[in-house]
């Protein structure tokens, strides 16, 4: 069995953003040589997702007003976390969105449907972050 | 290590459905003759989930005018994604209810729990589209 | 390949209940010898999560409140699978927080940020019910 691993850091400028990172994970997946198996990509920060979806800016607009409307970040004192920060809202958007995906790998590739791509979605951003990238197979 | 892969295709006759595959999986792992390790199941289109919850009508009755409360389809015109589709609802539904499931392999089962049954959630059908089992083990 | 089983049970006093089970899966990981690999926990009901989030009682109040406010326990009477049960809006909480997590495994440990713990999330209580821990690798 071969494994690998490897962090990749983003720093996005505004508090939430979400970040294509499927070359970046396709890169890490050429350098493992693993050609069967599987690969977890997962958000090492509990304010932020790994999740596929479609790359549309209209939808990431569509997906920023959404999670505001079912975990709104103003007013910040309504949530108990709140004390010291004010990113509660984050952990709820996170869990809506999820922490991790595993997408499998098949005759080295990422084994995926037509318009899946890799999201990094920062909710608390403005600070260096990271995702690890495991992945195990021969 | 062993691995195995094959697609599974759906064509719900309805926009919204949820579709019991769990019979379909067992077989995919009957195929692989893997024993023990891991087993992904994802859906390729990013408007449908793999989800793991109960076969039970009512419940599923109750997902669905959850989902469209949560997270409505019409009016269309609110979701920037909805310039020459109809479909941005289902890819927030398709976030609640998740885009896989990674299910343990025991003595060559799907190790579960009593009630644990796996779905196709459909949310934008009357298409065919199609559904990941990925087996690594050994 | 290594691979490695195990079952925690919990009976949380409550109907909701959020229990830190990290200590547990790494006596698990320990127990294992794995040293690379992937590591699957995952609640074996289907009103209950494992997910990954802070180990703040703030927060773990908020999400409660959260949870509450996306899927409303009463009145019971609004969800058709309450029939014999009460437990609908457990089933849709369990979706929101997530049935599982996957967990890189390097160096025989939990390869985790700063803040990561492994939460057991229960939503349907009082009674006994049970995580797997799978693992698979060498």
């Amino acid at each position: 069995m071969k494994h690998y691993r490897k962090e990749l850091w983003f720093e996005a400028p505004t508090r939430r953003a979400f970040i294509n990172i499927t070359r970046q994970v396709e890169e890490c997946l050429r350098e493992s040589s693993i050609k069967q198996g599987l690969l977890l990509c997962n958000a090492m920060h509990i304010t932020a997702s790994v999740f596929i979806n479609d790359d549309e800016s209209g939808l990431h607009h569509d997906y920023e007003v959404w999670l505001e409307k079912l975990a709104p970040h103003a007013p910040v004192e309504q949530y108990r976390h709140n004390g010291y920060e004010d990113n509660a809202d984050a952990h709820m958007k996170r869990q809506i969105m999820g922490r991790e995906v595993v997408v499998a790998v098949t005759d080295g590739q990422l084994d995926f449907g037509t318009w899946e791509q890799i999201f990094y979605g920062e909710f608390d951003g403005r600070r260096k972050k990271r995702v690890l990238v495991k992945i195990i197979g021969e």
